[in-house]
């Protein structure tokens, strides 16, 4: 993957270097995720941003092209893809309003009667990968298919040892579905169906990689060989999700700090996007304890006071 | 208050004249709030918009320049007011996240330990306006002040009738207050700090009006006269908030139809910002079960759809 | 199974046969459960109760001799053989309060990190089952020989139609278990967990097996063959949780209306102790919309009525 | 207060000064309530006991003569007066279901819609105390007025002081009173129901006096001077609430280690009924951590284990 230069008015390359030195000084890393054994061998002060912008030109700093654990960020990709089949139904069996709780909380999917708040927290993704998956027979394949196009890495793949590790863990998950089931809100069968979830949770990719695989939100729904993934109006909406809901029950202070629809994973990945300008992806192992990376948003709170570039 | 044309090169008055006649055709307007006497006399049918270019040019159609009850609305003064005064200060005694709740739910600020989860739902508009009220004696008059200032109305006031039928109304708030104070999060004595909440609450203002003081969100914290009341960085958090916070718990609704910073009020009003471009308030008292106006909403996201000004 | 005459200052067979009468004008006798086609198949007018005296005389009327589905009520068994195995280290791994929700409710159980409130909603029961299952081997052998030596009915058995229809329903459960598994609380692998759960709730006995089989419980812990199963002091343990708990979140009405330790099963079973005089067992499938037997609760409140017989 | 030898076939007063040498072995014995002064003065260590037999003859042992603050424990008896004069209507305004929350919470409440789960939580007693005094005029008076016929004891009175304190902490009980006016569940002005109520909590008597004042409850509804004052079934529902309801949410765990009515006050005291044979009440101002006197349930637990006066 070759850096480009553009004419971009805006060197993004000297504010990525600024960034990465400031981070530098950040005394508080926070710790790395530990339920798997492959998150908690990562070191926590590792960090990578890459900035790619809508004609593909990536710029890069620190581990910008080290894979790492994508986890929760590919979330945001199944949703892409399930919507592009489905269009609005989808929002009959998940809602896009914020939580208010953790990403794994039960409460409110009771109380709700088993349709989960947004597409971001478990319970949500759950229900898209079955949609997905009962629309394609293999909602993981067509996730890979899809992140190997975008981003231009025929490598991208899912991890088998991290997919295991989480269905290990994954009796969460397994309470999940079995719940959403119990009202009729999930079609395959719940082994099944955590297959194909663990699966995608276990994506190895790098921030460039990321960066690239995110620029159709950022061109408003056009992928990367000019066909259109979603509507402009469809892709609007993924990018308020991602506002409003894409970082765990910090979202609204990540629109707070950083002011930009944004996806987080506990790999301590975060991809962001500016629409109409560029995609980015920040990655740093050590989370914070709502399970955001503490360097990443700091990174992407950086680049937005020095770029001008949030959305508001 | 006269429509200016300026060398814009987006036409809004055509705009806004389209979506007049399209809300013209909603078949459901929803219903004015009823719990009070002056809301429940309003027509549900009613409506007007106006947008207010950054440079105070203004352009309106239907009921623009007709007053209504601004109810929570000005919520977003407030909090403009008091940040200003204390900065980052008040987020140790509000949150800034989706509360996921109704607008009035007690269940959150006793979970929470009577912090509220943002600024906008009642309970932290209470924090808000005790904490303002203590920082200049009269939460209230700064609130007036300021919006007589930047709306270029002398006569903006409150409704004393409106005021008084909210305090008959107000053991739900008055439970609120009490509530948080048993926590200590409240200065002011109950009954002194309903008394300014309720008439924060009963101001009457146009959408013109509305329009034109919200401008100061667009200019990224500059007021009318071009004094700074937030820094950039303080005017992009409001923005913030109001996106993640602003309608209640539909919110995220509201940013995917609309994509826009905004704030309504059960009058049937709402403001919104595009930063750097204009700011817009809409009024029509047929109100949705979650309390937001459904001609208000609908005409916004027709406007962003229209003129492409959603900011994602 | 022949009724005794003995010599009690209390003629039990004849209020029996007044309760009966007076239950037939019941109007209202609610509605048989229908999640499985055996429940949904019982007229809800059906009605039979019995009563068990300390020394084994047992006095009956209606449908008494008719076995039926005991559902929930084997839970008291189950965590009477349970207790006497393992003493008060179970009380670890479940609480003893009211839980003041619905019987599979998930919501207390998280804010309670995976330990249910006691060992009659389901959750609690699971963890029982769980915890007889690793000392025994065999949960649900261990509770049919139990039943089957205190009802002196060889013939008592689980089945295996209605435990195929509870797993086919199973998602809740199954959704309780793995949640409480992710915290660590359940030993054993869910699917075989679920299997010894469901067969359980699968037995089938008649109103006189069960006043018989509950017994032991108004003896103080004494089993028919005169050994012991629970100290004098399990044994008023095991009451206080039926009492507070028996009977969903109707604890507290039954506690008023009826005034003895009690547990119900959606098959419209209840049993009831009259500690140190008798045990009791009503059956009618009628439900009210808290799952209770209405005719069955009525029957009870009645006969503590006519007798003096409750604990107050 | 004479101790009146009766011809009983169990002798108390040995039983009695047992329980109080094992109490003094007691190494953790809790901590008094800190909220106001006249509480956190009181010596945890203290420790009184007293049970009054049907005919008013009173056995005690340490403290039992000194006064102390009741708290709570007057809820039991304005509960009486006020289910004597409406019988069943009050359950329409309040429930009696265990809350499994925290004495004072909201969040059910809110569930709810104002509704109390029990008499015995604040916001149950706030309704009983709106009640009775709409139809006495003097809620107070009227508690005041029966204790001291039941005791004998003409001195009986309220603490100014004590309910100077309340009040000045009350902002807990006025957002529970305002939240349920709210929803339509109080009659009288707040500000008069909450001085009602504050006073009723200031009530200073001694062990002696308040088993004496339990009586009725064990004489199923008899007054000290033979008069009615709830029928028989009314006597069994007020020991049913205090079973279920009686130890904020640890009423399981006092049925199960106790296993009789009770009701307990942040003061320390503690009363409970044998139905059909006495009344105790203990006293040591000691608290575990949901409340209850740390001394008070131990002794109590070894009256009901050393005599089997349990009702289980």
């Amino acid at each position: 993957m070759a850096v480009v230069t553009t004419t971009s008015s805006l060197a993004f390359q000297p504010v990525l270097e600024g960034i990465a030195e400031e981070i530098e000084q950040l005394t508080n890393r926070g710790r790395a995720a530990d339920y798997i054994p492959a998150l908690a061998a990562c070191d926590p002060r590792r960090f990578g941003m890459a900035v790619a912008e809508l004609d593909g030109a990536v710029y890069g700093v620190g581990d910008w092209q080290t894979p790492f654990s994508t986890q929760s960020i590919t979330k945001v990709f199944t949703l892409a893809l399930d919507l592009a089949l489905e269009g609005d139904e989808l929002w009959e069996h998940v809602g896009r309003e914020p939580s208010g709780n953790p990403f794994n909380s039960l409460v409110q999917l009771e109380y709700e009667n088993g349709i989960p708040r947004n597409p971001f927290i478990n319970a949500g993704a759950l229900v898209v990968t079955d949609r997905l998956h009962s629309r394609t027979g293999d909602a993981a394949g067509e996730l890979l298919s899809f992140l190997r196009s975008e981003s231009g890495n025929r490598d991208l793949d899912f991890d088998a040892e991290i997919a295991d590790s989480e269905a290990a863990q994954g009796d969460r998950n397994a309470a999940l579905a079995h719940f959403m089931a119990s009202y009729g809100n999930i079609d395959n069968p719940v082994g099944l169906l955590l297959d194909q979830y663990f699966r995608q949770c276990s994506l190895i990719a790098s921030c460039a990689d990321l960066a690239l695989a995110t620029r159709f939100l950022a061109r408003h729904g056009v992928r990367a060989d000019g066909s259109r993934l979603l509507t402009r109006s469809q892709a609007k909406q993924v990018n308020a999700v991602m506002l409003t809901c894409g970082t765990y029950d910090a979202a609204g202070d990540f629109a707070y700090r950083v002011g930009l629809p944004g996806k987080s994973g506990v790999g301590g990945g975060v991809i962001a996007v500016v629409p109409g300008r560029c995609a980015l992806c920040v990655w740093s192992p050590g989370l914070d304890d709502r399970g955001n990376s503490v360097a990443g948003v700091a990174a992407l709170a950086r680049f937005t006071t020095l770029t001008g570039l949030s959305v508001f």
